[in-house]
């Protein structure tokens, strides 16, 4: 069977452009040059500045002697250097590894030696932990310290500060297209539950059809305004640093998730996605009355892990939130599976007897 | 340089999932088997209904010694058997060839003979053209007819018709995952303005990329209500019977590409997304006034090929369209390039001097 003309597809991917998400930022850098990127408190960068950053650091850490599969650690809350980490780091042809800023100093000991870190970017603020790690570790990686005005303690604990580092790089740096798309660019650790933290490398395949998965599941439109309260160390925030990037709309960081600063950062940017564990939920629906802002605009949520409790999507939905529930692994980049809301479910009573199809609900349809 | 960890990552593409739109089917008629699928006429198909058929199809080419490669060729307006084709004849392994319906005898037999076409799926509206092709070519498909109660006029050539060779296929059959992503899905012809037509061949792995990016590009929602004023033997209707069926959204089939079928369409069916060159636009924007239809809900059009006439654009906004310009070639699976909105552009004047922030347009931000 078949027929000749068949034979002539070229079937030889090493010929064709590999999936990857670095093309992400060259091209909300190309097309929307002048729109905020990345927002840090006071910081803002627009999609031509950010890309910059992010060939600065790619081109310092090639001066450095990093290349191909060359592990990169990052210990970080979600600031503007993590998130330019997961295109930096793999524009030099490097691996991304973001460390779990939850763990202790011996299972980050275990990490960076099982990952052959050669850098660490850390922010001062986990020095507690990373110091002690380090000096626990047979790796001896480049330390860099990420100085955030933001933060509130600790010390810097490497030779340079990551401001410094990254200006001895070259703003236009060609990114290296991974030779392969299944070439490595992240390494993630699980938590260890049953012995040892074990590592899960992700491809650049996967975390392009991810990224992508992520906007078309949750319906993303252009430039949604995103608000990191998920970690970036978690699942490389389930590829949301590519996700919004490939959308060209904003990253708002945030070092700290309390619900007096997400509702302030929800209002001032007019947040509106962001991402959650229920317990960040449950943070917002019990928050003080003082710290509580009412959204006037609309808002999405996602969830992952156990399904939440009616009351919690109830109350949520009423605070103006539109809930999406998701469940993944770190083995599948995050979210892997997702309930895809069916319209006919609005009519449908909550387990309180009321109608759960509240406005914000009703807003899916 | 690199990791040892990294040795262990799988790089054989084989032992993956292959990206391929067929299982955008299958996904919508799990999840949504009750919405509305494929709308023509009176008739209308949910998705577990037309999954179905798309099986049915299947098995029944297989049941006729259709495998791997083999060609199945449709001529064919926009109505549901080509949908189906779409899906149900490379889940048989096979390739769809859908004809361009504007071509004469000579040229259908030259590609019923390039393509070695082993089955001839055709309207009988098209029997005028078809049958001096059928005489004129080498190759003698098995003829099957599409038997349109809409269809006007022509006749039936073939052994039986659609719905009779439908009737012979299993329902749950099992659809073929390509082997290899990069196996043929389908074959187009050129216009042949330099010559006879050259035949492109598609590949489940750009139908699939190609087809996701129609949603990225355009901002599609979930469950788009589309009209198909685009030919869908043009490069396979610019990907979109995968677009839309993977957003589980509704086609809404058209044999004939009228104003004021358009505008019925629209109104009856509230038709969100549409496709269509220039030349309808201006269709549109001429349409007698017993005719036209007042919009009252949001509409996009995604058009391609040169840049309308600013005009054409205001018009068009005027009657409610929101307008998106696209440019792309048989060669790269339909759009390729697309302007993406900025929104600053929405205080610049038009040519005529007024400004183009038409609620329409502003929509987009």
């Amino acid at each position: 069977m078949g027929n000749s003309y068949t034979l002539d597809l070229d079937r030889n991917a090493a010929n064709h452009a590999p999936l990857t998400p670095l093309g992400f930022l060259e091209r909300a850098a190309a097309v929307h040059p002048d729109r905020v990127a990345v927002i840090h408190g006071e910081r803002r960068y627009s999609w031509a500045e950010s890309a910059a950053r992010c060939r600065r650091l790619a081109s310092a850490l090639q001066r450095h002697g990093i290349g191909k599969n060359d592990t990169v650690a990052v210990m970080a809350p979600n600031v503007p250097e993590l998130f330019e980490a997961h295109f930096g780091v793999p524009m030099a042809g490097a691996v991304l590894n973001a460390l779990n800023t939850r763990l202790d100093a011996a299972t980050i000991a275990f990490i960076l030696d099982h990952a052959e870190a050669k850098i660490l970017i850390t922010d001062r603020e986990f020095a507690p932990v990373v110091e002690p790690a380090l000096a626990q570790a047979n790796q001896k990686p480049l330390v860099i310290d990420i100085d955030d005005e933001l933060a509130t303690s600790g010390k810097l604990l490497g030779r340079m500060n990551y401001e410094q580092f990254i200006a001895e790089g070259d703003p236009s740096f060609a990114s290296n297209e991974p030779a392969d798309e299944w070439d490595a660019i992240a390494l993630n650790y699980t938590s260890g539950t049953t012995g040892n933290p074990k590592g899960v490398v992700y491809h650049h395949r996967g975390a392009y059809l991810n990224a992508i998965g992520n906007a078309l599941a949750w319906s993303l439109p252009h430039h949604p305004i995103y608000l990191w309260t998920l970690p970036m160390f978690h699942c490389n925030g389930w590829c949301f640093p590519w996700t919004i990037t490939a959308l060209a709309g904003t990253h708002v960081c945030l070092r700290r998730v309390e619900a007096g600063a997400i509702f302030a950062a929800i209002e001032r940017e007019k947040v509106s996605h962001l991402c959650g564990a229920p317990v960040v939920m449950n943070m917002l629906l019990n928050a003080p009355a003082a710290q509580r802002r009412d959204i006037k605009h609309p808002i999405a949520m996602m969830t992952a892990g156990s399904a939440p409790p009616a009351a919690v999507l109830e109350g949520l939905e009423g605070l103006g939130f539109s809930v999406t529930h998701v469940y993944g692994l770190t083995e599948t980049y995050g979210p892997a599976v997702v309930n895809d809301w069916n319209e006919e479910w609005n009519a449908r009573p909550c387990r309180r007897g009321r109608s759960r199809a509240s406005p914000a609900r009703r807003r899916r349809s």
